[in-house]
């Protein structure tokens, strides 16, 4: 496998979990994620939570309360070693929680290993950044 | 090489990284950081730095205008797939800026590299949380 495919493999992967949260479909974000006990996930503002059960509820909650969830993907860079890879990227959000949309801009990162021929997210660590900075 | 000796071997990868913070010595940061171009580093707050060149640049910076940092590391996880390896951990930190101490509390995502047989730093994620979260 060239070094080519791994970063097309990981671009895809970084893809298929955005494509996930849009979806607002609990099932997707199931298929995106490792089921390692040691999976991780921190949301802008919020505490680390740790552990599949934990990452997966803290989505179901997000999923339930959210009408519309819409990302442009800027900013990418896609590192790997061995069965690990990462993408850096920036979230440009777009949310509509009531009549008019709101936008924000995230900074994540995310983590993926590979299982069984496929990335899995272990972990997605998102944060936001001063206004201005 | 087994698994907990990897994780030992991160663990202490991990504690180097902020003993050379708190040496505000930037020799200590070049010993622990990877040169590869695709280095990246956020800062609490900050936007996202790429590559080693602006990653050592923001350290001069923060040295220099830090008499004192010192960590108290938390809440530490560490996962590992092959030649990578990511440390999860809160950083309790204690800043002395002018006369009074000062206080904060960040999450940090620290991913490492094994490169001739060294774990060196690939990135750093450190993001604050809401106060209450």
């Amino acid at each position: 496998m060239t070094a080519t495919t791994v970063e097309q493999e990981l671009h895809g992967a970084n893809e298929r979990f955005y494509q996930a949260v849009e979806s607002l479909k609990l099932e997707q974000m199931d298929a995106v994620w490792s089921r390692d006990a040691a999976v991780a996930c921190i949301h802008p503002g919020w505490r680390m939570l740790r552990g599949w059960d934990r990452v997966r509820r803290s989505f179901e909650q997000i999923f339930q309360n959210m009408p519309h969830i819409q990302f442009i993907i800027t900013d990418v860079s896609v590192g790997a070693a061995g069965d690990a890879g990462w993408v850096n990227c920036v979230e440009n959000i777009v949310t509509v929680p009531g009549d008019a949309p709101q936008y924000a801009t995230v900074h994540a990162t995310n983590l993926f290993r590979r299982e069984a021929g496929e990335w899995k997210m272990v972990l997605h660590h998102a944060s936001g950044f001063a206004p201005g900075a």
